[in-house]
């Protein structure tokens, strides 16, 4: 027969092996097989306990290999010591997923990071699935496959549901089936990651990604291991109409290091997984409840269509509908009031509607035909975005006054605009019809603010080719680091190569001439001639090139306001007999003259590789201020010219350069242009850094001032 | 007999009148007497209704007047063209306090205005309480005073607490109660106050105050309507060490723009009522369910004393642990970890205790022996701040292994730290019975690490007289004011009039001398010669000094830079002749020539008077960035010289001044003896506004460069 789907013998398997299952019921390891019963799995599980006859009431195995029948999944219960005798069981006997609960690895130190990368090799020799180590198991709602050791499955009911949830944190399973339980929502597929040692989430979101009983995703993220294949996953989602819902931890410094402790994580920048996961099309949220309150929201994009990206927010209740206003303005969004067709309904109508942006219909919305009136009016405008009914004390004591307008407005006229409900009081049952109506309901203001701004965010571009670069300046640029003498040691090139490289991706600097020389020292004339002959008009500045000296100015190395032939002599000379103080064995490649250049204002944009997200490009306002304000903003690199635009937007400190007050305005779309080509720097495999400090910002164009490169050759000093 | 007290017939009465009650069981007005006969009041219940014989089953009366007993507290049902004569009745009949629940009042236009401002002055003409209009009533749990038309209170019980809620909307009251019992918090007093047309926030506030049966104060605030109460309310809570803790409606425009509208509150500027609210000791809560679930914790702030400003976070949920040492992190909250004392007794006693920050003692926080012992542990640890234990899946499926230990550790050592629990699941029972044990427990992560943030929140300074000045300046400055011969009609002071202002509060400018002039010019020699007898050294400032010319710069009417005598002859001219073409009614009093000061970086020093809370000063960095990144910090006028300090400590965009990347520092003493000066014009009754813009900080001392004085006894432009 055919080999069952990955997916299938990861969330559905018929035979599972439950391995080191204590005969204690009261022991951890007991609890998958109990919830399995518990729940009325209803494939077959085999118990494995060489050292018993009988396990919790079943016949007991010896090993794997003695199951009578091939067996799909199994769970490894045992400790660290005794997990790689157990999978070369599990391998030898063909099982094609295998799960692993012992801690003791990639988070534990390096005696912990080799026995990790033992199993990581295991795995894959066998082309098998390894899920964890450190993984409190699978659960998977429908067929009742609840193989994990969190007690918060002993719940009595475990809800259908059509989301998946991959989280790094086993706690947080059983936290979301506790709190989505609460509001009505349940889940299709939960998955504890673990230490990802050879499934990431990435992998599993891809063998997920295409079934039908999966409408999106759930992630609860504590680093990021293999981005590529996020991405990859993140794109099939998005192209299947199956949002990606993310929390992720390591939103403050502490958090990160907190992150590392717990599931053996890198640390990484958080800034820059945030970009990464908006430039993926995730939508993160930073309420917890929002994870699991989202989903249903963002499944209604496809009705938002070309509605207008606003919310109009009627309620029953001013207090409360104004509460909700409040926390959507703080996320930006924007609030819609009422269309003038609408307006004129309301009148028509004799409906109260307030007069200020909040549709406010007062005590008149407790009755059951208006309500569903005001509804089905407002869901059919054209002119209404998303609709949100703030319902007051009547959803706790009266849902079928408060709610059944809603739901049944929402039932005639399937086509209207996405519509979600947020009750003031706890209101369970209307909570419950809501979901059962597939009407998306929020327990909190804060959430359903967070997932209304989600809904509403602009989606991230798709990547089209405009950030790539051509081969032949691949290969200009690759002929250019070629042709390096001998780079600095830490990879830093001097300022001459830096600059052609950067002039290969049309980023130009200021006019210049450079006159090589050896460290003895120049020729007394050559200078002054070479500006002359160069056409260089002063005031100049004169800088050595060595790249033994990244932070020139540091070592007397840089002379700005030269003003004349005579003054320039005079800076050569100091410029030398300084940096053979300061850094006498620095290798000097000459000098480089340049014009003197001035601008309307200074930013820096710069490329990085993240340890956790891979390359990023990052723009800011220069200066002092803009870097204690943290102005910046950053994306995956290469961005195309459009996402650079957008990048530059994003700016505060750029105000000036928009015409702030009146002020003259900068060419930022030359620095749209520069940003794209910094960002294509990341193409090349050699170039592990570079940036550009400050780009000068003029009425026509920019100008790259200091910039530097780093290759990755050589070592990180 | 004694008269009772008014907080006696404000919400716990003994003889109710209930004025316009419908027959019909289902109309609103009907909702008082059911709810009070609901929860079981046991004080006497009359209603009123001219029109019937009985109502609801029982007698009905054709007026106040006609009960025949004296009535404590009387709440009007009926439309607001009825509620002036029913108040008429109601103090003619002697009521102490009557509650009005119509609306078409303040918020409702000029006549709504008119129609508030009639029952304000009967009010206060017989020295009674009004609590109203647009009030949904007045609750109080331990009497059964259920006097409300919120359908929220139709709840099976009302849960006892010891906190009263003042409210300006009349559904949050229901929302409080439904989502405090969720959490098993009850309310002692619920108050709906309506638009307060004369019993304000601050009035209720302290005629509740010193009841033995409030422990503290919960508002949901639209606006502050007045402050001088409020500040008395706030003040006695402090000395009685009941917290306030409040949620803030107008977080951004847009709900400013509602709360107009929903209460007839005026437009305020939200970050003024929240530096206002901060002064005065007030927790401002930003998610909602913390108004009701931080006050458990505010209570501890005793138990807080001398311990370190820390928190430490113990779990048995690494991942639910991490995600509140984010939280806590995001709102600058600093974790303490563990003490070495600690760190030894879970080694000693073998627990896990992880390595980081957070205590996680994983799944030995199960069992109950070792829990007790590493609650009673860390809260008896003097290093120990706040302990937060955050409860994984065991606290829904095990509250005798989960919450237990912390209970009876607690219990044991009742002058520990400061202890609070966040379950992460929904655990009912184990809020139940942490409620029950008075330990305050959370149901959301975020609000958990906002409640954290405010009992560790540095307290506001109790008021000393440092901001206030001596009548010497006081009557000086009167005198500047008294000889301004004619001010202009803005109100604005010329530079030297304000100048002489500032002088007087130690505020000093540039050295300058000043020619005084008629509008037909200057004698062509008097500038240098007044300069050289002044000893002024080039380069010079001269500007034309006229209150007409405010923004002097848009005129011409400033030089800078002046190198020497003969380019002074020609700056003075020119200033003239371009004030004559461009302004030509400006009245000019004559030349300011200043000597050319340098500085390390600038600020901008304002007062004004908020609308809503009054005089404020703010302090910012100087300059189009620090304007940009809106960098201000404000409080209420005047300030002391330490309150001083602290603004200016909040200002990122002087890291420059205070050594940041190795610059030299700027004499911020001297700023904030500044700040301190500005503040106290708040005392001038003269005084609309002041503002340096901007004051040169420099290595010893400040500068006053551009300012202007407006007097409030002209228009406002």
């Amino acid at each position: 027969s055919a080999m069952p789907h990955v997916s299938d013998t990861l969330v559905t398997p018929i035979v599972v092996a439950l391995i080191g299952v204590s005969d204690d019921p009261k022991k951890l390891s007991a609890r998958p097989f109990q919830f399995c019963q518990q729940h009325g799995f209803a494939g077959r599980i085999y118990l494995v306990n060489p050292r018993r006859e009988t396990v919790l009431g079943q016949p007991s195995y010896k090993s794997v290999g003695a199951i009578p029948e091939p067996v799909d999944h199994a769970y490894i219960l045992l400790g660290n010591n005794l997990v790689e005798a157990a999978l070369d069981d599990c391998i030898a006997a063909g099982v094609r997923v295998v799960s692993v609960l012992a801690d003791g690895y990639a988070e534990a130190g390096a005696i912990g990071h080799e026995r990790q990368a033992r199993l990581t090799e295991k795995a894959n020799q066998a082309g098998i699935t390894l899920i964890g180590p450190n993984s409190m198991g699978v659960v998977n709602s429908a067929s009742a496959f609840v193989c994990t050791t969190n007690a918060a499955f002993k719940t009595e009911q475990l809800l259908p549901g059509r989301l998946a949830v991959l989280s790094h944190s086993g706690s947080l399973i059983g936290t979301l089936i506790s709190r989505g339980q609460d509001r009505y929502i349940g889940f299709s597929t939960l998955i504890s990651l673990g230490n990802e040692a050879q499934s990431c989430v990435g992998k599993i979101g891809l063998s997920l990604v295409e079934r039908d009983d999966i409408d999106g995703f759930v992630l609860f993220l504590e680093t990021m291991r293999n981005p590529l294949l996020f991405a990859e996953f993140a794109a099939a989602a998005r192209r299947l109409n199956k949002p990606i819902i993310a929390y992720m931890l390591g939103k403050s410094t502490e958090g990160q290091a907190l992150s590392v402790s717990h599931t053996g994580a890198m640390t990484g920048e958080a800034d820059a997984v945030r970009a990464f996961l908006k430039h993926h099309d995730v939508a993160e949220v930073s309420q917890l409840d929002a994870l699991f309150e989202a989903p249903a929201l963002l499944l209604q994009r496809n009705r938002l269509g070309t509605r207008p990206r606003t919310v109009t927010v009627v309620t029953t209740t001013g207090g409360g509908g104004a509460m909700l206003v409040d926390q959507l303005s703080i996320r930006g969004v924007e609030l819609g009031g009422l269309s003038a067709q609408s307006r004129a309904f309301f009148q028509e109508n004799n409906i109260p509607c307030g007069s200020g942006k909040l549709v406010d219909v007062t005590l008149a919305g407790a009755q059951y035909e208006i309500m569903k009136h005001v509804i089905s009016q407002l869901i059919n405008d054209p002119e209404t975005g998303i609709l949100i009914v703030a319902i007051g004390s009547s959803a706790q004591f009266n849902p079928e006054l408060a709610v059944r307008p809603i739901i049944d407005a929402c039932a005639e006229h399937p086509g209207g605009a996405p519509v979600a409900a947020f009750p003031l009081p706890i209101a369970r049952t209307s909570l419950a019809m809501l979901a059962a109506a597939g009407i998306p309901a929020f327990g909190g203001v804060e959430s359903c603010a967070d997932s209304v701004a989600l809904l509403l965010r602009k989606n991230a571009p798709i990547d089209d080719a405009s950030g790539q670069i051509s081969d032949q300046i691949m290969q200009n640029i690759d002929r250019i680091i070629a042709d390096i003498d001998s780079p600095h040691s830490s990879g830093v090139l001097d300022e001459l190569a830096s600059g052609e490289i950067f002039a290969s991706l049309g980023i130009a600097g200021p006019r210049q001439v450079f006159l090589p020389f050896d460290n003895k020292g120049a020729d007394a004339d050559t200078a002054p001639k070479a500006v002359a002959a160069a056409g260089l008009a002063y005031p100049l500045v004169a800088k050595l090139v060595s790249a033994d000296l990244p932070h020139k100015a540091e070592f007397g190395a840089v002379v700005l306001g030269i003003k004349d032939a005579d003054s320039l002599l005079v800076a050569v000379a100091e410029m030398q007999t300084a940096v053979a103080t300061l850094k006498p064995d620095a290798k000097i490649r000459g000098v480089l003259l340049q014009a003197t250049e001035t601008g309307l204002g200074e930013a820096l944009v710069g490329l990085r590789h993240d340890n956790l997200v891979g390359p990023m490009v990052t723009v800011g306002a220069g200066g002092t201020l803009a870097e204690i304000y943290r102005d910046v903003s950053l994306r995956p690199a290469p961005v195309s010219l459009q996402m650079a635009r957008e990048m530059i937007a994003e700016i505060a400190g750029f105000a000036p350069l928009r015409g702030y007050r009146g002020k003259p305005l900068g060419d930022l779309e030359a620095l749209a242009k520069l940003v794209v080509g910094v960002s294509q720097l990341a193409l090349i495999p050699d170039i592990a850094e570079a940036e550009i400090n400050p780009v000068l910002v003029q009425p026509n164009g920019v100008v790259r001032l200091d910039a530097l490169i780093r290759l990755d050759h050589a070592p990180t000093p």
